[in-house]
This record gives structure tokens, C-alpha cells and sequence, in this order.
């Protein structure tokens, strides 16, 4: 079947995003014939300005209007508290929570079946921030409270361990102790409204494993 | 959560999109924060370019690069069996069967709950092409054999249906009796590959309605 040409192109594109197969693209495409051409070119300009107008904040690497990211440009929130996470959506999603806390975001996770390693993440540019970070605070260690905390929030998935496991070496290679920088894992367990009946028994080792006292 | 304005607008206009709610759109947008520019701007030109670079066939009123479709103006094809379709779409996957007559493509059903009356489909132009191919070839009944085929090719749906009624009435009205225009109905029965115990009863009912001759 041959489409006329406009409509192939618009198919093939839409084919590349994420779970849109040949099949919904075409459905896509033949929806959007009925769209004003006012609504199609607004689409238009979203995507080419969606990387023109938007940049990766100098300190924490999250997408951002202007050169620094509104979170790392809020004094009221916790600069010694930096949560890891894999992608900006990641943080926005983590936003929700009412974290007070700011992000590094590594735009990726370590994954050498794809070739990605260490040095196409950002994770070089956390180091940079934990150092610069330990420059300008002197660490002083008082009754064991920590200075600084990185909250290791990549995802569960064997990538994402590992992710956190070589951050997590890499900061103490650094030479930065367990006295001056805290490094924590975000718990594993059943999700909230889960039934242990349906999870799997990976979950549930993790779910016993992080388990806390109760009353 | 406030996501950076390009992000939200480009969400904005991907929500619009069938199937896709705002957590899909979310996904989607920053998924194409990884997309090279050229690449964002090819599928915007894709978008711009659909409606201008497209028109309807004048004819049958597919989608079509010219004035007049491929399929129109393709003399193998038999101009005496039109079949008509709700979509572009439509047409398009029933030439994947091989259909050798042309189309007529009414871009919407009947369906009063939506303000969509016959008017605001293209049936009024369906019977200006049966008046004026009565009008040219002057129809001789040989032997029983019509001269005009209309197959009724909507979908099974109420509206499908109402709007294949509407048109089968509508082509009688205007005079044009069963010797000279042959209405046919695509078959409506089991799915190939389909299993009677999961078909619904209506589907069922159909299928025994429509049951031919097997040996």
C-alpha cells in the first residue's frame, strides 16, 4: 500500500517514538489530516523548539529554562542532599513527592550492551559537585551527623543497580568517607496498594531485607 | 510540577493526539529531548507539510498527492464498482486485498450524538457520481447484470451501519432501482482465525444471517 508521500513522511516519524508501531502510526497520522493547520504547525514549533529552547542546567544537568535550573536556584531548598536520578522526568516525577532536597541527572544509565558507559553519563559532572562541594564547606564531622547526602535514585532494573554501585565506588575511591558523605539507596519493597501474592520473589527478598521496625 | 515551557507545550500538543494521556505525553516529550534538532525538525515538517502537501481526490475524495487519486486515474481499475469507506484509512488497508474497482471515502460516519449529519460527510458527492455515471453510460440491464455496484464498506458499528442505511435509502430515493445500482453490504460473521466460544452473540447472529452455500 503507498500512502501519498506527505503522509509516509509524517508515519515515519511518529514511528520513531517509543511504543508507536507502524500500525498506530497510521492511525496517528490519518487522525492529525483533521486537525487545523493552526494546531499542526503549534505541534510543529513544540518540537523544534523543544531543544532550543530548553537547556541542561549547568550544576545539576536537569532540563531547564535558563542557565541554572529553578530548584538549584532555590535557596530554600537542601543543597546537601542530592538525589541521583536516571532522566529528568525522573526528578519531576520525584518533585511531586514534596522532595525539599536538589538533583543530578545522569541522562542515562550504565548499560554496556548498548555502549554506554560511565563517561556518556553525567556521573563525572557529580563528582565535580561533591568535590567542589567539600572545597567550599570544610567537612566538620560532628556526634556522626554527615555533611552531605547522595541519594542514589536510579532504577531497580540490573542497570540501574549497577549505576548506583559504581557511583556509589567512585565517590569513595575519591577518598570521600563515610563520615563526610552519606550514600543511600531509595528502598525496594512492595509498591503501596501492592498484593504480596502477586509480586515476585526478587521483590519480596528486598522487601525483607529493607525491613523496619514497627512499633 | 512545572516543566520547563517547551516541555509543556510539546505535551500539550501531543495529549491532543487519540490514546495518548498526559502521562504518555509527558514520556513522549522527554523522550524526543534525545532526538537529534534535524530530526525534530523533519517531523515537524512532516507535520506542516501534511494538509499542504496533500488534497482530496476531487473524485472520490480520498487523500491524494493531485487532483485526481492514483486510483481514479488508473484505467485498470473497474469504474463500476465504488466501495465506500468511512476513512482514507480504510481505503488504504482494503488495497492491500487486492480490490481491483475504486473508492468512495465519506470521512466521517452519521452520528447524531456528535452533531454529524449527513451533510457534513461527502454522500451528497456519492450521488453526484451515480447521476453521473447514469448520465454518461446510458444503463442496459443484459441479462440481470447491473451496471453500477455500490459496496457499503462502514464499519459494523450503530453509526456504520445507520450510515450505510442512509446511503442505500438515499441512492433508491433518487430513483435509481435495483437494475441499474446493485447495493452490497460487506459480509459481518466470525473473524478468520476467530473462535465461536469468545464471539459475542450479535457477531454470532450475523455470521449464521450471512451463511453460504459450502458444498
Amino acid at each position: 500500500v503507498k500512502f501519498p508521500k506527505p503522509l509516509t513522511k509524517l508515519i515515519e516519524s511518529l514511528e520513531r517514538l517509543p511504543g508507536i508501531g507502524p500500525k498506530t502510526a497510521q492511525r496517528l497520522a490519518f487522525y492529525l489530516l483533521h486537525f487545523p493547520q493552526e494546531n499542526l504547525e503549534n505541534f510543529a514549533n513544540a518540537l523544534v523548539g523543544l531543544k532550543t529552547g530548553t537547556k541542561l542546567c549547568s550544576n545539576c544537568k536537569n532540563v531547564a529554562e535558563s542557565e541554572v535550573c529553578s530548584v538549584c536556584d532555590d535557596d530554600t531548598r537542601n543543597k546537601r542532599e542530592i538525589l541521583v536520578v536516571t532522566s529528568p522526568l525522573d526528578a519531576f516525577v520525584i518533585e511531586k513527592t514534596g522532595y525539599k532536597g536538589v538533583y543530578h541527572v545522569l541522562h542515562g544509565v550504565i548499560d554496556p550492551l548498548n555502549n554506554i558507559g560511565p563517561e556518556e553519563l553525567f556521573i563525572g559532572e557529580l563528582l565535580n559537585r561533591v568535590e567542589e562541594f567539600s572545597a567550599e564547606v570544610s567537612f566538620e564531622v560532628i556526634d556522626g551527623s554527615h555533611n552531605l547526602e547522595i541519594i542514589l535514585a536510579t532504577s531497580s532494573s540490573m542497570e540501574g543497580e549497577s549505576t548506583a554501585l559504581y557511583i556509589s565506588k567512585m565517590l569513595r575511591n575519591a577518598g570521600f568517607g563515610k563520615d563526610v558523605v552519606k550514600i543511600t539507596r531509595i528502598a525496594r519493597g512492595l509498591p503501596v496498594g501492592g498484593d504480596i501474592e502477586y509480586a515476585d520473589p526478587t521483590t519480596l527478598e528486598k522487601a525483607l531485607e529493607g525491613r523496619s521496625d514497627y512499633s
